[in-house]
């Protein structure tokens, strides 16, 4: 399409010259980085993910660190959820919301320790957020971005992959939870985790100078199982109902309109940033929400690039938020982010470059 | 070099269409849109800024727009610049700093009556940051990013072509000043300001969806001065000395650090965030300044990716944040970011790729 131009404001990968080896094609930039986002043969690489092992450059999933006595006070003044019983070596799926209850991003939290916690975020700055609330609140905690950069290894094959670089206890891994070590002096952090629904790891990388070091050492782990390249997939994360914040969110979207409402306990206390409105729209219910949206025909269409309107007898009832084809389904799929009063089974119209497409919505996930 | 792969979190400039329809060949991310960096021919595009009119899609210096009764009292606790005198209508280049006193953006504040005034943001997430501060201090005042997207005019003929447009008054405007109107009866605002030091307007189009149009009038208009189209200019800006924020500043840059010692007024009220540190550090003198440097050697290097290494006798000193070839110095310029002791004049080595390359330090700016 068109050219990313080099500039100083964009930093690069730890994994940057491995992902260029590996024959990279494309990017998407994502917290002042670029994210791989295919490396030349888009279905090849989404049957890796399905079948086998696959192998990511995710490091633009930034961690922002609270440290310090008052770092767990301002985790959960950022996240309403509760984390009273969150203990090291476990991490919890968050939905950060500012003081309107809007979603602004939904991190990993990773508790390190009782005073050293990591948000490993979405697309957008946690680490401006974070440092006003905890300056303002007079909190004992210093907000950094330390030197960390994950790695995923997703896909059925993901666990004997990295069990064939970690050892075997990664396989008692519980879903979230991670374990501080290193391989060969390169330190790193193995979660169970990943923005898969096929299962694996994230390796965060501890060390930025050993990038290319790590991905080869589970690259050549990897043979065996023939893992690949592979990056974030759209289609499978669609396929699979996985949220892209800021992708299929906007200004004024609530958890409980995107299916967060597991991840939000309005028993948390009082301090918790957005939760006096949260607790309000979910009394009064969210005007909005999430739901499947399977459109007519089975001619493969193209990923999406903006939003697109859904209408009912002409009247603009939501949003198509994103949209791909499914190889699996043979059909092209997306989120809908509409009104309340549309139910799945419903059928509208997606109004598309000027044309309008029949289309049915559904629950999610579709697989 | 690589491709931008299209996602929903790119949101799409209202003059995308029209930059496609000139040729746009290459992109930046910049607060989740695409800024033009280049029409495929670089230094026909340069001496058109300097010698003629250029035509700047900037859509994405955003708008973090404060409304409300204590909106200019937020204005003030997030600029450490007094706006005691900003009067409606009045523009100021201000130096937003978090409590650490440290450069969290560059935005023009346009104050556009008492209660409503705008952030033209630099390349960071204030919209984040100032409803972060705005709920902590409990302030009357709504934060949003409103249908705003500036154009810019720039270059020696920017006068004539903008006041073809909208009249002879746009000649008055003094520096950063500006006045609502509307062409065609198309809403915009008209200021005196432009990321170049050539000269020229940003033309702040109030209504999204009239981009095409907007566009199409200015070129119309600029053909007597054989307008075309440009961006925001990497060569001529390091000529200029113009700050690249978060080119050329890392998360520890203060003001003082980088040439903005006269945006920040220490007598400014206690409230302002990063008051305190701001009057230590101008105290106590920052570790850093920035200057220029000239490579050794008249044969053109690339633009710079990534910073680089300055050493003096094997010891890094600083580092270099920006470079490219000056067309009109017929050298390879830049700014180092550097130890206070380095002074101009002196001899250093850059650290480049592997290779040292000598160079020489100097005051900015270049031109």
């Amino acid at each position: 399409m068109f050219e990313i131009t080099p500039t100083t404001r964009l930093r690069r990968s730890p994994f940057f010259e491995a992902t260029v080896a590996e024959g990279v094609s494309g990017f998407s930039p994502y917290n002042h980085m670029l994210m791989p986002t295919g490396y030349g043969d888009p279905e090849g690489e989404y049957w890796r993910l399905i079948n086998g092992a696959s192998q990511w450059d995710v490091a633009v999933e930034r961690q922002v660190e609270l440290t310090g006595p008052d770092a767990g006070r301002l985790a959960q003044i950022l996240s309403p959820r509760d984390l009273t019983k969150c203990v090291p070596g476990q991490g919890k799926y968050v939905a950060l919301c500012n003081h309107a209850g809007t979603l602004i991003n939904d991190p990993i939290l990773l508790k390190l320790d009782d005073n050293r916690f990591w948000l490993s975020i979405a697309d957008s700055n946690i680490l401006f957020w974070a440092r006003a609330i905890a300056a303002e609140r007079g909190l004992n905690v210093a907000v950094i971005e330390p030197d960390v950069s994950p790695m995923a290894v997703q896909g059925p094959k993901a666990d004997d992959v990295v069990a064939a670089v970690f050892g075997d206890w990664v396989r008692d891994l519980k879903f979230f939870w991670f374990r501080e070590t290193q391989v060969e002096g390169i330190p790193v952090a193995v979660a169970r985790s990943g923005w898969s629904k096929q299962g694996g790891f994230e390796i965060y990388l501890m060390d930025g100078s050993k990038g290319t070091a790590l991905w080869n050492i589970v690259r050549e782990a990897g043979r065996s199982w023939e893992i690949g390249p592979g990056n974030p997939n759209p289609v499978e994360r669609i396929e699979s109902g996985l949220l892209s914040y800021g992708g299929d969110s906007d200004d004024t979207t609530n958890p409980f309109e995107v299916r967060l409402e597991r991840y939000v306990d309005l028993d948390v206390a009082d301090d918790v940033i957005g939760i006096h409105p949260l607790r309000r729209i979910r009394d009064e219910g969210p005007k909005r929400h999430q739901l499947g949206i399977t459109l007519d025909g089975d001619t493969p269409g193209g990923h999406h690039a903006s939003w697109y309107d859904i209408t009912v007898g002409g009247r603009k009832v939501g949003d198509m938020t994103c949209g791909t084809w499914s190889y699996r389904l043979g059909r092209n799929i997306g989120y809908a982010l509409i009104d309340r009063a549309c139910r799945p089974g419903d059928r509208v119209e997606v109004r598309k470059d000027g044309e309008a497409i029949g289309a049915t919505l559904s629950d999610l996930p579709f697989l």
